[in-house]
């Protein structure tokens, strides 16, 4: 065990985040994975790191605050800490974010205060946001389990074993258990690659999803830009942003999405599980929204800001993954996402279209991305969808057959 | 138990921080108090807090840190989080800060690192403190037991029983068992405030400390003032800055320490002990250091700055105390110098000089203040020790006789 979460502390250390001789990598973690961010410490000490500034967060504190606190206190959020944030990014930092804490922990809570402090934290951290978004800095989301997680996944499971299960799973989805790790990575890297230069070669005009619960074309913006695997930040370093990762994902246009889709797996949002929606879209913009569980949630965060009613990113996701392969579903974001071709509610990434990360917010809304203070990503693939492409001469291209890539 | 630990965490926050309508709370804890954290936050809501923002530090991690980073890293300090918390005292924030780590964490590690943090750290938060240094702002410290902590003070015990064990004496040391634990502190600070009444009546000129292993002159300057028990802060709430509290206190003159001390306790400073060491003084400065142990750490602790190599605090604290009578050493200064008279290197409390809160430092060097960015309390106090004070006029009176208050 201490071996392979040695091994994963080196992956996240060197393949994701590709540390720096004397850099300082910033972690955010959940305290139930302090055990791991020391093993994440040393390995990043031994990479050259000069320093190793971790924040740690508690969420069962947070419930407490939810449930006690008055209204006006979800309005307000640490601006001085957002700002240290956005100072340890502008003397390039590297940051490491550790996700893996309860998905049901906010079920009994006003969704009203939930909403109210996503978007007062937006607000704070959107100029830090914009080093990641940008990939200015490298940056990299890993998980680690905590006990709620492990049972929810596990829940007939001791919390021991429950945890030991989960881990298990983390390490095969990221190629732990490799001979060398390290070099998997490099090959699936380079592999996802080879998928994101077919793609931007040809410059697709539009993708038309079909599957029996989603019907919907989603077209393209001119100089659109694929991405995956990992990418370049501005000191020239190459990252990998999310691990596992598995996609490779663009931008659509902004008022090009048509029809209506449905989710695959349950979104974790903000500590509440939305389960089983359908979006209906017109000219980009959401105009009907269902769902089996959760509903008020997901409205709330489609009601985020004008942007969250429209999508900012397509991302295509073989069915036949070593996450899925699994054959459990997370209830994470991180690796479900991995697991299934997903689209995202807000902002769109600027690198998605040539010379975004250069542009204003006004500017990317010109070239047709879409702008938002939120960036949620859910799941829409299954083993029936099949995505056909369509090229700006009207030459159709499958690209998906049966849930996996068709060529 | 769980009754037990929210009497305590109400405690803290209404007779230590005696937290305010809409106030902010900041707490500043060890991950492993996380579980009391959250008890301490919920009864501050039901007091009326806006928010309860928590900064949790991982000494492990500290450790990894110690051991592992290049030298230089010590030299800096995270100047951005100083700032955030000067700027929430300057919006009048109360601060409860919660000590009980491991006492020999850090004893493996080079002292010369530990003192070069330890300044960065000193130098980074110097704006911050003078908020707590001056009464400003209300704030307390307090105790929860980490496993290694208590396993110091019951290394026979298992870790459970010992954490058990632990928290019992501090419940003991807190008046946490009594009948009405707000009342009895309310009375028990009633009883700290005549002490303090009648040493500020007097107005001595000297203390003369005499012990089997002590022998020491200390001249007190002109309008010094004597404190025990609460005080007010600016906005003029009363708060306690220490539970538990046995103390009453007061400024030496700086140049007035005479003769020789010798340590009673073991002093736990930057997880390193020093235990039986000897300072000799003349005209206030150490001219002689020796320790059975920890010499290295105890020296560098001096040569933080030129104020270091002077007292700042003075004070008294009968042998015959609650916490004294738990029968342990706590390894903790918190409560070690609550069992004890005691003494500080460092800076002197601005407060205990009259209107020494509005002035500069270099006012208070005039009126015989010592001035640092260090304030380290360590202990004298024993059953042999007397104390004999002299006024202005010659006339002697004695104030400790075989360890205990004489009048």
């Amino acid at each position: 065990m201490q071996k392979n979460l040695e091994k994963y502390a080196k992956l996240l250390v060197r393949n994701g985040l590709n540390i720096q001789k004397d850099q300082l990598l910033v972690v955010n973690a959940p305290i139930e994975a302090a055990e791991f961010v020391r093993i994440v410490a040393k390995q990043a000490y031994d990479e050259g790191a000069k320093n190793v500034h971790v924040e740690y967060r508690d969420e069962e504190l947070a419930l407490v605050k939810y449930l006690n606190a008055p209204f006006e206190a979800f309005k307000e959020a640490m601006q001085w800490k957002a700002d240290g944030f956005e100072q340890m990014a502008s003397e390039n930092a590297a940051f490491l974010s550790i996700t893996g804490t309860d998905p049901d922990l906010f079920k009994n809570v006003d969704p009203e205060r939930i909403a109210e402090a996503n978007k007062a934290n937006l607000k704070s951290t959107e100029k830090f946001r914009k080093y990641t978004l940008n990939s200015k800095v490298s940056w990299c989301v890993a998980a680690v389990p905590s006990p709620a997680w492990a049972k929810k996944i596990f829940p007939d499971e001791t919390t021991d074993k429950a945890i030991e299960k989960l881990w298990d799973k983390i390490f095969i989805a990221n190629r732990v258990y490799d001979e060398d790790p390290v070099g998997s990575w490099d090959n699936h890297i380079k592999n996802l690659t080879e998928k994101v230069d077919f793609l931007n070669n040809n410059q697709f005009k539009s993708l038309h999803y079909k599957s029996a619960k989603t019907d919907l074309v989603v077209e393209l913006p001119k100089n659109h830009v694929w991405a995956g695997g990992g990418e370049y930040n501005e000191s020239n370093v190459y990252f990998v942003a999310n691990m596992p990762t598995e996609e490779v994902y663009t931008m659509p246009l902004k008022t090009g999405v048509n029809g209506y889709l449905t989710s695959t797996f349950p979104l974790n949002y903000s500590g509440n599980l939305i389960n089983n929606f359908k979006l209906t879209f017109k000219d980009g913009r959401i105009i009907e929204v269902e769902a089996e569980t959760g509903l008020e949630t997901l409205k709330k965060l489609i009601d985020t800001d004008e942007g969250s009613h429209y999508l900012g990113e397509v991302a295509l996701v073989p069915y036949d993954s070593p996450i899925n392969n699994t054959g459990i579903v997370f209830y994470n974001t991180l690796f479900d996402e991995n697991a299934s071709c997903h689209f995202a509610l807000g902002a769109a990434y600027p690198t998605s279209i040539e010379g975004g990360d250069k542009m204003t917010d006004e500017e990317l809304e010109q070239k047709g991305a879409n702008t938002s203070l939120t960036h949620v990503d859910f799941m829409v693939g299954s083993k029936d969808m099949n995505i056909v492409a369509t090229k700006h001469d009207g030459t159709k291209v499958q690209i998906f057959k049966d849930g996996d890539w068709a060529f």
